[in-house]
């Protein structure tokens, strides 16, 4: 059976380690090359699969017709433009082409697949959302679209990352012994890069003048995400949860639950679950919606193989557990 | 040199444990009883120190100058009532007595140290807060003494435990491989049952029909409690921290930090270590405040002691590590 | 495409709960019932997929043509007997049928699939191994079998094990708080209930006067066993590890690796992962073999539905991650 | 009260802090510079007390009456050299002074204390153990000297230590997310760098041709060591633990405890807990010494500070946890 080649430029990292595994279990892809520049010609092995990795410049762009680009951010647009000009299409997972970030706005469609996914089959270049914005938009666009959120209002979003969520880098305060037994916040004060990203897409939502105060937080945990949304509304319904199971009805990756998801429901799954629970013992009627996803998986490479198949006419759901 | 006896009702359990621990390191104070019903005959070590539990119907109840009731929450009443009736004074770190649980509504003051800190001497009860209330009403207390919050506006706490907790207790959702890798939200809805304790003090502390939105979550650490608390404010000053510094100027339990705390900053330790930040990138005026404690520290059995040296005229920081 | 119906008694342990995730998960199987008396009526979600435990009593055993029994040992006979009486074929995951276990030694062929493997197809009821048996006698087996063990020494094992090996039990000692940060051994002084499998198949295989010194210990992790075996050896090759990979020349679930295994190499697959080293700087010659499994996996349900497959004539990799 | 000034080089290692952290809480001593080259001018906490680093060539060597090093291996001995140049006595923590370690054997006595007690006072330099030989050596002693151990036999060691032990460097291998829910052996085949300070010690106690056989594992916990010890022996006593009862008698840091000792009894502790059972079932008596210490305690930190209270004349426990 013919399989249709894509590789991987950013293959050692976290998100591209989980891609190469995923694509070594995909029943219509393969692999044709894998990119690691400090680990080239080391192997890695997924299972009872393997690759070598290869330096970027080495890597034969050519050969694939999906290049999946996890690179730092910054450095990745200069290899989605060489990977562009050998004729493959690009599923962009570094922040470069989102929307938000500036310069780089571009036409490349923004691949959260479940409210995007009409504009994706044609594209070039894909890009992949962010982790935490995968988390948070996908739980609040049905309160934006409907118009229930109060004018004004700031959504308050604290959520919690396991440590791969900051890449395999070797940093000291990432080290075993500094997060074990700890937890802590960061880019506290509404600093995060991952702001922008969802401030722009909550406007195109339907957000009226609705900011986002984003304080994530660092699990002592491999993978996964958990947000914890409040939202004041100035109208619901009795059973609020029935808005989110009518917008997002048939998504084989987004799940409704009744208790709130823990993130063990969720790892190495592709995708976002959800609860929606109403607020008691307060005066402004407010929403509280819990949403967990792993971040490797529906954070990232899950959701960027989503893509891919779409880009490829495959169906969305091959290769991605669900 | 003479050493005043302490007995401990509830021993066996996370915060009865730390305290007796806290209690055979003290230099002022010596255990003469700690109870366990159904560990009675057991030995349990601390350290290079150990205590035999007894029933607590076979406590010496009247050996004892102070007693520590670390009962479950309704059981404690009884035996505040038994001890005091032998003369000795109650330091209570069940629920039953503190504000906003009911019928239980008493003289006993609450003993939130550093907020009412004259009201203990003479008390021949002090209700124990509990560990939520503790991190996030001393983070909030000068802005509600202060009048700095938005006045009717809702003060949101998204706060996170480790598993002690939850008492020591045989659940199956607290096995180590139902916890590990795991993170969760509970109590969602704003239905702690901490919640009235922490409404009553803000309302008592100066809040203008100021909510308090509370999620709690569970973590994958034994000890500490980490809280997020988002504030809108209609005023404040250019360096808020300012107004904390000032309010707890010569506290020895209570750290103003440059950078939001984490919790291996106060595990073991008899603080709350806090610190404030303003929100970028909103247009309501906003205070972030992150606040940290062990909650078996100054979360219960440390701040019991704290009072307890206030009881007994020792200096308040005797036998606490800071 | 016709599935064959299978049931699992015992479904909501550890063990219970991977083998139904495995089988709804299988290309030609499908599960019949699952059993579980005290979540008599609840729901299992698994992934995408959701079983209702019912009693066992009401599980309809006739309507499976293979019965897997992960009921307690002891517990576990009396329930094997009924499903046969159905005509259903039996994996039992107990240590009822094992060898060395006394009054149960029947005709159920042991089911340590690479050593046992003729045996099974025929069989009526299969003797699923233990867990850490598992690992340390298909590590030794090539040894024992060539006949390289100095005859009369003691075979070494120190193991760990993740806490899933103790079931799912609501014991105290294995609360978050109890095992994290910790490590700790358990059946001190070779009194481990599955010595006597590991020596009475010690003996088959070869042994000559070779008794097991065992000790294991308890991991702060989920899953997971590692053992650390070290055999004074009459004789051995240069590159001894040719001997294994010689031996399981050829077999899917057993990897001979160059470095030593860990945990992560094989969690969550249903292999056994060895190396084999010299010891250098003693007198006595000796090989260290280090084995790594996933104790729920090749440890349980993995060996368990690799059995079943064997009995059912289908692939013996059917629905088994490698 | 006159304090005595000691210094700190290597002050930003594991074992550099808690030496800090042991120093600022020390009734007799006070911390008169610690160094970090790559750290100079960074303030490091330790609870409510802080130093600030600065580099090794600008610590003002000749304040200090006594010097720890707790530098690199190799990169220790020059620096003891400059210490002892100005007067200073010296702890060193590196392996570049102690027994085994070739060219650097020097007159400065081994530091395990309890062993060697009567050659500390007055030394010049004192060669503070490694944390697995400190957790060995003081289990197997009693045994080496009363001759109880079989000539010739191997003393076979599984050990394992937490993270810390690897010391505070940023390498991948060490990342949270490597490390959590895993376990590993490290330097298989018998090649760990602190062999050779234990076989040597091993003869010197009495060892009879007795070579150890030493397996490390990492775990994934922060600190503690627990070292699983079989030793074959020609003679022993119906109860043996009386001969190590019998020889620690007395000793304020080691604990003969009657159940296998575990990680959570000695953390943060200065002492090392040891059990000692009979192996049942095996022909060759056989002994089972489980041994843990705090790596960065007993094992580090804490034993460096019992051999400067030597060296100062100060009561041995002073400013140590028991």
């Amino acid at each position: 059976m013919h399989k249709v080649p894509v590789g991987v430029l950013g293959a050692s990292g976290y998100a591209g380690r989980e891609l190469c595994g995923l694509i070594a279990r995909h029943p219509k892809l393969e692999l044709a090359f894998a990119s690691a520049n400090e680990q080239r010609g080391q192997r890695y092995r997924m299972g009872s699969s393997e690759v070598t990795y290869v330096a970027a410049e080495d890597a034969p762009l050519s050969s694939a017709e999906i290049v999946f680009t996890a690179l730092p951010h910054g450095a990745s647009a200069k290899w989605v433009g060489n990977a562009r000009s050998t004729g493959a299409r690009v599923v962009d997972l570094s922040s470069d082409f989102r929307p938000g970030v500036g310069e780089s706005a571009t036409n490349a469609p923004y691949g959260l697949t479940e409210l995007m996914r009409e504009k994706i089959p044609g594209a070039d270049i894909v890009a992949n959302p962010g982790c935490y914005p995968t988390a948070i938009l996908l739980a609040i666009a049905p309160l934006l679209k409907e118009g229930w959120v109060m004018p004004g209002a700031t959504i308050n979003v604290s959520a919690a990352s396991g440590v791969t969520g900051a890449g395999y880098s070797a940093r000291p305060d990432l080290l075993f012994a500094e997060v074990a037994e700890d937890f802590r916040a960061y880019a506290v004060g509404n600093e995060h890069r991952h702001l922008a990203e969802m401030q722009a897409v909550t406007k195109e939502l339907g957000g009226r003048n609705n900011d986002i105060l984003f304080t994530p937080h660092l699990l002592p945990v491999s993978r996964g995400i958990l947000a914890t949304i409040t939202v004041p509304v100035e109208q619901h319904t009795e059973d609020p949860s029935l808005l989110w199971r009518d917008c997002y009805n048939g998504e084989p990756f987004i799940e409704i639950a009744d208790q709130p998801p823990s993130l063990r429901d969720v790892v190495r799954r592709n995708v976002v679950r959800l609860s929606v629970t109403k607020a008691a013992n307060v005066r402004q009627p407010t929403l509280i919606i819990i949403s967990a996803i792993d971040n490797l998986m529906k954070g990232a490479a899950g959701q960027a193989l989503q893509n891919a198949n779409i880009l490829l006419g495959l169906s969305e759901q091959a290769g991605l557990p669900a």
